[in-house]
């Protein structure tokens, strides 16, 4: 049925029924397996054969100041795992893996399956955009379920991600499935309903699999905006950082290690994350990243203007709506409202406080950086409301909720 | 939608998807009621108001054999209803009223709308085809329900029936939904969801239902194929015909002069149907109908041939598998098998042995008139295999096994 779909042989409106049925129904694991099998085979899958040692990847689907690819990608490639990561862009108020990497001035995300191949066996990693031969038939599905109300289906989403993800030819995957209000998942039960489709669908393509089901009910870390936050990923790759984008980026990569059979136990994984970051091998991988693929991190454009949102009363934050902190960094353009907008990428907010912390009125919440003063006006408007500020400290929220596996999955130690 | 998908504002891939989701989800009365009044002004709507006195119809979800049509409209205006009967043609393997007025040579079915005014303010009765400009919307969701595999959706099914046969601008609507062997609805439970979504969404819309559910697990009445059953009709007229083809017809126009108000029970109605019967006013109409529209019962087509179906064994009838009866008529030439098919009018199976008859082997089961040797040897072999026969008596299954009405509809006797 995909193969007739991506051939132009299935008309869109019995592809819509379909999809609606597939929406309503949902897909038993056999279908999903299969149907991510055949999207995956629309396109051109990466031959990784002649690579020696373990392909891994990891996915996210979404957040708001979620950079941990930047840190992971390197850092696991200095733990001696070959990471192929081949990401999007931004997605609603959600950031994008390959905005990011474009606000490194010279930096080539164009690569093609031979320039990956080679980078994997010189220097274990590469990161990169998605050709148009990946997964052609989810291209055209994402635009017809966008046009008829079958966008939000766990099992369409699970075949999306899946089907672009297995084309880079790995082994394993680890997820962050993100929930909270500035996931796409609001609620923990979609987000592991969803991570479970996933590893399951994984394992039955024989992937070794893990998911986290993450909070994203503020922002990670504390700076928003491409630019902002290759520079906050250079700050815990030199040993700072916030902690919980080092947390999050070190259990994540421990995870891989796990998949991979390098590690026994999380802990051994996120010593050894520590291990590479202490010692520079972390931040060395990625600065090899960045030259072989013709960044400067030094010709990193900054914001001509910045300002301050400050608070309106004094107390403790108790919440910042996560969405519509990301509709505020696009609205200062660093994302798109539209696929035609240029994105800027100097542009972001750096959060000052975090759910949790005390404020004093008049204190600063946030900087936004911004080189257009009426973008910034409506962006701070919102910022502004996205902030509550009560006089008890909320109940505290794990950063890590759980760790969605199967029994199919061995761990080799 | 609809409105926008007729006026070709709304693509099909939209709709498909939304077809899709009321097959698996259904539609609430709110809804229903909502698509059929759409549908039913998407074209032209009869405007009787100027028509003194109960204008009622009786419409049949389709089976073989099913003449009552010919036998309660002029019945029912006998009785003193006005009779607007816009009829379809065969269907798969049931029938046609359509089909079967054709069968009378110069029988005019394309009446104006002004010609249906003009005939029911004189005789009370008018028997006409769908013109185009009924429920068009109907026609193009048909269409992409036919495929995109939601033919079978009894909400899509109701809004169909229910806005083609409410366009005639009646008052009142008795609903035959048929169930067994030789029904769309094979089950009883499906046949009464259909009768009770039908008669919810009639009343809706300010309508008087009432739906009788009633048996067609072998055909109704001897006759199958369309001159045939014109004739058998006649005999009913003329007080003789089939017992079930004369109680059904007696019950379901006891139940639209329930529905009018003009008597005060089934039994009452059933007593008047007999009278109209015996006082010959019921085959006077019919006279009259025909004379009107221009037919001629004298000319009406025979057959060339006929052969019998004997029995195999001796025993009982048990069963007749009636769709597949009715797919032998069809072969033979009394339906088509696709659109443009010419009918055979002559052509017919005449039953000798209904379901709990003795049979002795070599007696005569039924029939076959035909005009092609080569179609009466396929339909002959299909007829012989619809037969079961038994040593014992089949258990008896009624006629009619339930009426579905609502608590909304008040008996005016």
């Amino acid at each position: 049925m995909v193969a007739e779909y991506a051939g132009d042989r299935l008309p869109d409106y019995q592809m819509s029924a379909w999809l609606m049925a597939a929406l309503l129904r949902g897909l038993d694991g056999e279908e999903l397996a299969a149907l991510t099998e055949a999207m995956l085979h629309s396109g051109r899958v990466l031959d990784l054969g002649g690579i020696v040692g373990a392909k891994e990847d990891k996915h996210s689907t979404g957040g708001v100041g979620d950079s941990t690819s930047l840190i992971i990608a390197p850092a696991a490639a200095a733990c001696g795992l070959k990471v192929p990561m081949v990401s999007g862009r931004g997605l609603g108020h959600t950031g994008g893996t390959l905005d990011k990497l474009e606000s490194i001035p010279g930096f080539n995300v164009h690569l093609s399956p031979a320039q990956i191949v080679r980078q994997l066996e010189t220097i274990g990693v590469a990161m990169a955009g998605q050709s148009e031969d990946i997964a052609p038939a989810d291209k055209r599905l994402y635009a017809l379920r966008d046009v008829t109300g079958t966008v939000e289906s766990p099992a369409l989403i699970c075949a999306s991600i899946m089907s672009k993800k297995l084309a880079e030819g790995i082994d394993a995957l680890v997820l962050d499935v993100k929930t909270g209000s500035g996931a796409f998942m609001k609620s923990e039960a979609d987000a592991r309903h969803l991570a479970e489709l996933m590893v399951q669908t994984g394992e039955r393509m024989g992937k070794k699999m893990a998911a986290l089901i993450t909070d994203m009910d503020q922002p990670l870390g504390y700076a928003i905006g491409n630019a902002m936050e290759v520079r906050e990923c250079m700050d815990v790759l030199e040993g700072g950082g916030p902690e919980d984008l080092v947390k999050l980026s070190a259990v994540l990569t421990a995870w891989m290690l796990l998949l991979a059979g390098k590690v026994g136990s999380v802990e051994e994984g996120e010593a050894e994350f520590r291990r590479v970051i202490s010692d520079g091998s972390a931040m060395r991988k990625f600065e090899e990243l960045v030259k072989v693929q013709g960044g400067d991190v030094a010709a990193m454009p900054q914001a001509q203007h910045a300002d301050d949102v400050v608070a309106v009363k004094s107390g403790v934050v108790n919440r910042i709506e996560c969405e519509r902190m990301g509709v505020a960094s696009v609205v200062l353009g660093g994302g798109r409202a539209t696929k035609e907008e240029v994105v800027d990428p100097a542009v972001g907010i750096f959060l000052h406080k975090k759910v949790g912390d005390a404020v004093t009125r008049g204190e600063a919440l946030c900087t936004v950086y911004y080189n257009d003063a009426r973008r910034a006006e409506i962006a701070m408007e919102m910022i502004a409301s996205t902030y509550t500020i009560e006089e008890q400290a909320p109940a505290p929220r794990p950063l890590i909720f759980d760790v969605i596996r199967s029994g199919a999955n061995a761990i080799h130690g």
